[in-house]
Formats: structure tokens, C-alpha cells, sequence
């Protein structure tokens, strides 16, 4: 999970080195799937690594999909469609963040889904932190984020 | 689409053939995903075709998944899922008749999507051709939805 | 329940009259909210009886909200909210028919719950009684739909 | 918008406190709805000055529903709902502090909302206006809450 039109350049390149990694593992990526920032970024990465892309798009319609989705799955219910990012990933990544993110990372700890933070916002992990502590892991690189997903989903 | 609780055994064999070809035709079959009636049967007759699965779950864990589901999407909002189901699909194809189902296809009208009835409910295909007879399309064999939908997907 | 953009003048009538009567018995009226078709008149009519209404609206702001909706519910998920309609409700009445309105009613039967049709589409009430006659009621006026409606929440 | 099952005795006393205020500027409360926590405590005190109160709730009956609710609009959508709050609030308050409620926040500076935050959760005051101080606003108590709010609503 990370922003979509407000992304940092530097949330993107973590974010494409990280879809890259997520392949690599043989793991399906799901995302917002959207054509921008964070979003678009992961999905290029996995496929840069042939993996397999799910986004679960906000829109009505295919206008605004990353086409390094192979599967969008088009709900037209806008943020509506947070909860089902969070309740169909095994293990939630935050990348970067936002508003749209934050409240992904804060429905993760609602329906008590391991969250691993990779974003240099200190405030968003001390808050995250203070709601779960024993659901919230920081990630200091892709490479961390998926040694910890690893040690989640076994 | 199809319904899940009270599937005929003539729909869920109608439904197990229809995935076959679906998958045949290498395309991706998206349904309901739950373990029950048409939307189990379907996804066992993609499987044994080697086709890739998608399922828009009502439940907000997998427990009432169907196992032949590649790719579980967990939306936790119950019939507020429908409209995914509709929105993601090139072609919409009506397998069996029931509540849930009809709410399904009135939504693939109200969405101008094309809605291929492969049901023996004639007081369905009358009442759908009702509301817009240039979207609605009568098969009356898998083989047949599979050349209608070719013909409207190209 | 029902349409909005394609509703008949005389479903527009029956709707007035509808909304009019709810109100006098002191019930709450709860719609699609937006300012057509069906939706508007419904309202407009339990406003002039000084009734209580709720709307729920597909839209993302209040742009289409009917100026008779004294409760605007914003979902911002377009057919979505349909069950939320049926969920919310005591007794549906479905006033016309149209795509959009036949997902409502279908899934009232799904959700058990008590469905009167006061429309002239005759294919309608052949195929809804067909799926489930036990919750199917048909009324041949706003007194007559009352009338019903009065004696299942009593 | 505040936390159900997880909310603090005296997060209870200051949202009774804060919907009895609600209620007599003659706003309408609009909150979660269920009857547990702030959203109990809310909505009784609204009730306690002959407010008007609507609760959206996450469960598909009214089983969990506030004694205090007068319009109950039942979703059965769980946390997809959470959108729904924010999108029909002319302003949102945020009294206490979950995983729930963290979402709802981070929502409303989504959507652009004015959120004024009544919490003792100093890490959340300092996480929220780090993604947008423009629209966060921070409250002392109730009364100041509603200072705040009529400002921004006049």
C-alpha cells in the first residue's frame, strides 16, 4: 500500500525495487492499482520480474490503471475499497504514506494483519506503534520488508 | 454468475463445462468464489482446464472459499460486492437463477454490460429482455455462451 | 425503491402519492436519494405531508441529491449501496422498474425481506414471484402498497 | 467518529459530554452507531438533549445497534463503511483513538474534511497534522470542539 499522486521520487523507487523482490519470492502483488506514484511503481517492478499483479482499483472503470496490472479488479466504490486490500493480503506493506495510506496501515491493525512499515515518516510509525505494537514491524529497505514478510507468512 | 445455496445439479454440471471452456478460451474466470453450487463448480471445470481463477468473496475471511479459487479477493461487505463482480468482467454470463443472481444481472444492464443467460428460468430471460434487449443475449449450452461471448469480446 | 433517469410520468405520480402516504402514517421514508425520476418524486411527496426523509446516495458528494432528502447518506460507491437500501429497510416497495431498481429488488428476496411491486411491468412480478412468492406481494396503487406494508411491520 | 469496544472511561464521558452539545447547537449527530463505547456514549448524550441521531453500522442487522440510534442505516459492509461517515459529515470529530477510528481520521483528510481531533493520544495529534495541518484541528473539550466547529461550518 503506499500514495498515488502524492508520492515521493525516492517512495517510488522503493517501491519498484520491492515489487521486484515480491516476485521474486513467487508471491502475487496486490495493490490500489492505479496508474500513479507508489502504486504503479511496485507493479512495474513486479512484472519487471514476471510476477502476478492484482490491483484493486477505487474507479468505475479501467481509466486510471497502472498496465502493469494484470488483473484489475474494478470496484467503483472509491476508499470503500481499502478494506478489501487489507482483508485479501496475507501480510500488509506500507510504502511511503499518506492519507489514503494511513488509513490502509490503520485497517490492517483494525482487522489485526501484521503491518510492516517502509516510509521515513517517524510520526506515522510512533502513531502505528502506539495502536499495536505487536502487529507493526519497521522496514529499513525492500530487502528487510521481505525478510520479515518471510518470517510472517511461514 | 450463479447461484451458490440452492444451485440445481443441472446448473452446477452446466457450470462445470462452461469453466472448462472458459479456461480453454485462456481466459480469466472471475466469479462469486464461494464453495457452494455454480460458483464451486465453475471454478473446479477452469481448474481442470488449467485455467487462472479469481473469486469476489462476500465473507471477510476465506473460509467459505471454494479451493479451486486461484485468487481469493475478500471484500467483507456481503452483497455490496456484486457490483465488483459486474464491473470487472469483459462479458457478464448468467449461469442457473436466483435471488442473488438476478440482482447481478439487473446490475450488468444498469452498467451496459453485455449478459449472456444460460438458464432454464424463462420468466428471467423474459424480464431481463424486458429492461434492455440489446444487452441481453440467450445461450442455451456452454458451447453456445462460449461463441456469443467471442463474438462480443473481439 | 426505484428509477431514476428513465421513470415513467405516471411512475412519477404513483411515486408523489406514495411518498405522501408514508409520511402520513408517521414511517420514516427512505430512498436513492437523487433528484430524479422515482427518487425525487418520493420524496417530494412525503415533504409536502411534512414527513422524515433519508437518502442514500451513490455519489461521492451532493451534487445529485434530491433537495427533498432531509438526511443525506453520501456513499460515494454507486450500485453498492444498493443492499444498504434493502438492509436499512423495514418493508421495500419498488415504484417502476429499470435495471437498477430490479438489483434492489432481487436483493430484498435474497435478504428475506418483504417486497412489494407496485409497478406496471408485468414480466417483473412473473419473474420475482418465480423466485421467491412467499415475500412477493403485488399492490395496484400507493392505498393498496400501504395496506400491505401496514400489516407485515405490524 | 471514536472507538467501540477499546474506548476509555473517560473518552465515554467526554463524547456523552460532546453529543449533548451536538444536539443542542441543533446539528444532527451522525456517528458509527453501535452500542458499545463512544458510539453509545454519543449518541446518549444527543439523546439526553432531544437530538436527532443516525448511526451507520458495520454489522447487516441491527443486533449491535445504540439503543440511542433514531436512524439506523444497516451496511453490512464491516469497515467499508468508514468512508460512508466521513462523505456525509459536514465535520468530522475524532474523540478517542483506535485502529477504527485512526481510519476514519486519516479518511476525512482524504476526502479534504475538517477533522478536529479530541483525543489524549498525543502521537496521533502529532501523525495527523503531519500529513495535512491544514485541516486538523485540535480540542480541548467538548466545548471547544464545538467553538471549532461552528467556525467551520458557518
Amino acid at each position: 500500500m503506499g500514495p498515488g499522486d502524492n508520492a515521493l521520487e525516492t517512495d517510488r523507487k522503493t517501491a519498484f525495487e520491492l515489487g521486484k523482490r515480491i516476485a521474486e519470492q513467487g508471491w502475487i502483488l496486490l495493490s490500489g492499482g492505479r496508474n500513479k506514484g507508489v502504486m504503479d511503481a511496485i507493479n512495474r517492478g513486479a512484472k519487471s520480474a514476471d510476477g502476478l499483479t492484482v490491483g484493486i482499483l477505487p474507479a468505475k472503470d479501467n481509466s486510471n490503471t497502472s498496465e502493469f496490472v494484470d488483473i484489475p479488479i474494478i470496484t467503483g466504490m472509491g476508499s470503500a475499497r481499502n478494506p478489501i486490500n487489507i482483508l485479501s493480503s496475507s501480510v500488509v506493506i506500507v510504502c511511503g504514506m499518506g492519507p489514503g495510506t494511513a488509513s490502509e496501515a490503520a485497517l490492517a491493525l483494525k482487522e489485526k494483519k501484521h503491518l510492516i512499515l517502509l516510509t521515513e515518516n517517524q510520526a506515522g510509525k510512533d502513531f502505528f506503534n502506539s495502536l499495536d505494537k505487536d502487529h507493526v514491524h519497521i522496514a529499513n529497505s525492500p530487502q528487510d520488508a521481505i525478510v520479515i514478510a518471510k518470517k510472517l507468512v511461514e
